[in-house]
């Protein structure tokens, strides 16, 4: 078998066999075909596509290309959730707990990772004494005993999807839908999900800026995980304006807090009940979507979605009295106001920009090297269509400095208030198969 | 400017400035853009093609990216013919001479390279003496007082498409169209034509399989041509069998002084008298192409033609007697017939296994480091449309060994005969402008 002839059949629009596209990922991860081979292919499947089946081929060979974690040691179906990206994200800190007190298994393996904010990790070491750095078994005892645990990153995962990555960020091979499918499904098999539930972002601040482009990512992504076995759902959600109100490392944790209270910010809890009937109907534990979101209204109205987060936290050395007391969580130095420069209805709130401005005040990571401040953010007081007066404040920045001028520009330059305008869409569609 | 930038712009099907293009074709060569990202950009090109200016701005990209001669000195249009290649092409042999008879400038450099038979310095090698190793200076005296001389290649003409070709030939990237014409026509320009003829070969034994391919193709280098300067015309010959008669060094060298006297075979005549008119016409040698065709037929009628190779020859050390005693020229030791099964009209003589049967005797490199055996190689006694009885000689195979058992059997393999055939057109079209 020779690259060159694989590269003109995808060229020429022709399906590739499963051996050929082993051999392709393969040869690729133990460097015996060069990276300009690998360009070339992957700018021929920018164009010309890949099937189902040579999607689904794609994101085996790549989980197979370095470890996979082996969760067969925790009970029942371990269902994975991942979001396309976005700002202010905070359904994982919700919904891992939340799934849980109906018996879903959560083991969750996360990192800290570049962005506006940390990663999941990065956010629940706002509680203090919390940490993830535990032996496999006392997480798989972890998960088995209290259906929920996080334990850092470990192992090569999907090397070969990190070197494709590599190149095509820099070949404008990156917007490809079954390229993209494949990556993020590599990834989440390859980290022991028997099944998968996407939150496939759309809108400004997402990566897929259209609708159209968020419906076919997910159906690609669902076309392959039902085809290699694994059954996946997923939720197309707005994604033009950042979610929830906070984002900021302690702010969403206290954020979390407050959804799981069920007096969290609407579109928040919207998103987690939709996505968590997806993981508790996949894991079993319901009959129906209908069911499965029933089930979830009712252990946060009984206290116990909140208990599992106590329970949770302690478990991993944190202090789980955060949970009544909130102003245990790291705390801010000063509170700064941004002010409506007009009268009218908030029309838009660039996701992006807003992230950049929670960037610069310390929450996230510009590169591997930045130290995050778990304190610092920015809650958003007014969303898009809520009415505003002139001078009443848009957005609080949480910092650690008084001079935020910067900041201040960024998030008024983000901000369009106009004399009417509607609340976008939060849920777009579901994608069930 | 960043090269990832260039590739997404290309992607997306916009045009690029000749800003744009240097800086590619100028970073790639001294090494700043890595062939990762150029070869993802040459799919991108496949797919997106490249507008007129755009191919016009690559081609004298790649000609500024090496050394360049100055045919200056030289007096006249200096006319170049280029052939997109095949089997059996006598024509640069005949045209020399031809051409400059009617005092076009014939300042030739040409090189060996690998094929089915020699290049031509080697074919002229097979005329005893002969030799292309003259200074530059000699080269354009030679030119200036008897309108021929042919020198061998030297400097470092278009390492951009030197480089840019290998790395097309591994990514599957060669068949486009812009980067065919621009890499033929950067060579030509670079080589100091200040006019260009063109016959561009179409057929099973061409590079452009099919008509309108080879027509996309003519187009597009007369477009390159006649966009920066240099007139450009071309001829769009066939190449579904072989071109004339003989294939193989000095029987090619035989063949064209058999044309220079008026009686070789007519293929080879006819495409000879279309391409040199095209020469003398751009050469301001005639007041148009057919004037320049009567102009041909008169220097072959009036033997001027046939005297102008014995100068030719002579000049350059070679025994101008071969002309008269074509008995001097190599010889090989066996002439074997081929004869033919059946009888009937031979329908076709696939041109590309008649050359691997003649690179079998020795007639070509298949490597650079093989070496040549100037007397061997095919004459074919019968082309598509000719009748033939059974046990008649198709093809005589001139051997230096008696085993030829294997070149027989390909080229039995390579000729059908059928109940009846047509013989295929010569000449499909020409492109002046």
């Amino acid at each position: 078998m020779r690259m060159v002839d694989l590269i003109e059949k995808k060229r020429d629009g022709k399906e590739l066999t499963t051996e050929e596209i082993n051999f392709i990922i393969e040869g690729y991860t133990k460097g015996e075909i060069p990276d300009y081979q690998v360009s070339a292919f992957s700018m021929a499947v920018f164009f010309k596509d890949m099937t189902q089946r040579e999607r689904a081929d794609l994101t085996m060979a790549m989980v197979n290309s370095g470890d996979t974690i082996d969760l067969s040691a925790i009970e029942g179906v371990k269902v994975d959730k991942h979001s396309t990206g976005g700002v202010g994200d905070t359904t994982t800190l919700v919904l891992a707990p939340l799934v849980a007190a109906l018996d879903v298994p959560v083991a969750k393996m996360s990192g800290r990772g570049l962005g506006h904010t940390g990663g999941t990790v990065d956010k629940l070491e706002a509680v203090a004494g919390f940490h993830v750095e535990i032996t496999n078994e006392e997480f798989v005892k972890l998960v088995n005993e209290h259906k929920i645990a996080v334990i850092g990153q470990s192992g090569n995962l999907t090397p070969a999807d990190k070197k494709l990555y590599a190149l095509r960020d820099v070949t404008a091979t990156v917007d490809s839908i079954p390229m993209i499918a494949s990556s993020i499904m590599s990834k989440k098999i390859a980290a022991g999900a028997d099944a998968i539930v996407l939150d496939v972002k759309t809108g400004a601040g997402a990566f897929m800026k259209t609708l159209d482009g968020s419906k076919d990512l997910a159906r690609a992504m669902v076309g392959i995980g039902n085809n290699v076995g694994r059954r996946t759902m997923a939720v197309i959600s707005d994604m033009s304006q950042p979610l929830g109100a906070a984002i900021g490392n302690a702010l969403e944790v206290q954020e979390a807090i407050d959804t799981l209270k069920g007096h969290g910010p609407k579109d928040l809890e919207d998103l987690c009940l939709a996505l968590g009937s997806q993981m508790v109907f996949l894991a079993g534990k319901a009959s129906s979507l209908e069911d499965a979101e029933n089930k979830l209204r009712e252990v946060i109205a009984n206290g116990k979605a909140l208990d599992k987060f106590r329970d949770f936290l302690a478990n991993q050395g944190g202090d789980a009295s955060v949970v009544d007391h909130p102003e245990r969580l790291p705390q801010a130095a000063y509170k700064i106001e941004v002010p409506a420069p007009r009268s009218g209805v908030v029309s838009e709130i660039v996701a992006d920009e807003i992230g950049v401005a929670a960037m610069w005040l310390g929450a996230g990571r510009a590169t591997k090297e930045s130290e995050i401040d778990l304190a610092v953010g920015l809650m958003l007081n007014k969303k898009v269509g809520e009415a505003v007066q002139e001078g009443e404040s848009l957005v609080t920045i949480h910092a650690n400095s008084e001079d935020v001028a910067n900041v201040k520009a960024k998030i008024l330059a983000a901000i369009s208030i106009a004399d009417s305008a509607e609340a976008p869409t939060l849920i777009y569609g579901t994608i069930i198969e």
